[in-house]
């Protein structure tokens, strides 16, 4: 199933999408006992929602939808930096034994097709293609062994990141957490349309050209260790939002660098999950 | 004016806290209007709650309340690290032009007299009291000229760390994110009370012998420093808190170092916000 949030009206919703990019939004009945996308994971009603948006004929075209992040609104919002070999050596820091964390700010997600603005006083604004993953079930202590049984679902995510902040001190959260510059979507495709993510291929695109290209196989910590890890120092709730790090290729580590600038066309493609596409635009608010 | 939140007869709600230690909720209508000490904040009607705090007579005793966090639900918990020149000597890490950032999730947050847990496996467990303060008045590209107007109120804050989980990597993220180990509170003293919070001292204990002993003057970083800076990045909000950092003397940089365990009784107190204190406890919940 394929799932997104967003606002038909002026009201915050969410439905299924079709292959064809239609949007069936659950009837207001459904959206009454089931707030949101996270309350629908929580009650383990995903089946009975994509049933629900059947039942009224609702079928919506994209000009009759705002698209919000698939889950706008996590618990928590965790991000593995640095779990790529081939991203690991351009940075040129070392081994870890453990994945690298930082948290993002809700209020820093944006959606398929929002612009995401470069704040105007950064010129190093770069992507980072990225899986996310879901959580359905929540835990503490989660065995490797049980993680995907702890999954809702899968989407791309685009780590958008401004290097200068990140590099202000040895912690990222400034860089990371500009709002509106975390694109995720277009759609949370549930894990029993995924029977191997180890098997699926991430591709960032930027104006058509291809800049980073990665085996899901080849992340350092795979999915099943980041839950396990993640679990033991914090207690994962349904709808919480984990990605799981960016490959080798960002911009910034190329010679010569190469940034993201106004009307740039960013993409993120993962097999299954759609084509995350946002435009770069730049945010005056502050010179 | 001094707040708190706390739950009594099983219903979250919010007050006043008197200097003898009892708790004045908010009457039903007014909490009916504002839902929690967040809503206030956000409305701006501190003074009109505390007032409504006495129309209804009710004086609950500490045995009669069950402690929050002073803001159980911030929409940001932002924290800064290696904020006073006699911690960064400790660590051995060098200055820096910016501040160091970390986020905790709500979850890790701590109400005055909380047991705080140590996870059973670490004995690296460590105190760091700070002030904490609450944004009031929202916004983005804060000037610091006018950072004070954007401030509701101080409280202290127990940052404790779990240093081996925090050093996992170079991102502090994991160690400071085990639930409940933030203790925030007694009382949100409102900026009103506080004419200078430079002039402040802040002393940590640990079984009644002093740990930390420093002045907020001594913040390398100091409040409208931060908030220019943490506001250019990302909007602000009413409710929203920012831990300022620790000074010199955790337990993990003396020689021997010195960690806490069951039965420990750890304190912080600032000049005019009380004493906060908690009492050290072990998560047996995983091995």
């Amino acid at each position: 199933m394929r799932f997104t949030s967003f606002e038909t009206n002026g009201q915050a919703t969410y439905g299924t999408v079709t292959e064809a990019g239609l949007y069936r939004p659950v009837p207001a009945d459904f959206q009454t006992r089931y707030t949101d996308l996270k309350a629908a994971i929580a009650a383990q009603v995903l089946r009975e929602a994509a049933e629900a948006t059947l039942s009224t004929g609702v079928v919506l075209s994209a000009d009759q939808v705002r698209l919000l992040p698939v889950i706008p609104n996590p618990g928590k919002l965790i991000c593995v930096g640095l779990n790529y070999k081939s991203h690991v050596a351009e940075t040129k820091r070392a081994d870890s034994d453990y994945p690298s964390l930082f948290l993002r700010f809700n209020d820093s997600l944006a959606a398929q097709g929002d612009a995401v603005l470069r704040p105007a006083f950064s010129e190093r604004f770069d992507w980072e293609g990225e899986l996310a993953f879901v959580i359905g079930t929540g835990g503490r202590h989660i065995a490797k062994e049980a993680a995907f049984d702890h999954i809702a679902g899968y989407a791309c995510f685009n780590d958008v990141s401004v290097r200068d902040w990140q590099r202000h001190t040895h912690q990222f959260t400034p860089g990371k957490n500009f709002p509106g510059t975390a694109p995720f979507g277009p759609v949370l495709v549930t894990t029993d349309e995924v029977s191997d993510v180890t098997t699926l291929t991430l591709e960032t695109r930027v104006n058509g050209q291809v800049m980073q290209h990665a085996s899901l196989g080849d992340l350092i910590f795979d999915i099943p260790t980041i839950v396990a890890y993640v679990s033991r120092f914090t207690p994962l709730s349904p709808g919480d939002v984990i990605a799981t790090g960016t490959p080798g290729g960002v911009g910034d580590r190329r010679e010569p660098p190469l940034y993201m600038k106004d009307g740039d066309v960013v993409e993120v493609e993962i097999t299954g999950l759609g084509v995350l596409r946002n435009t770069i635009a730049t945010d005056h608010s502050a010179a």
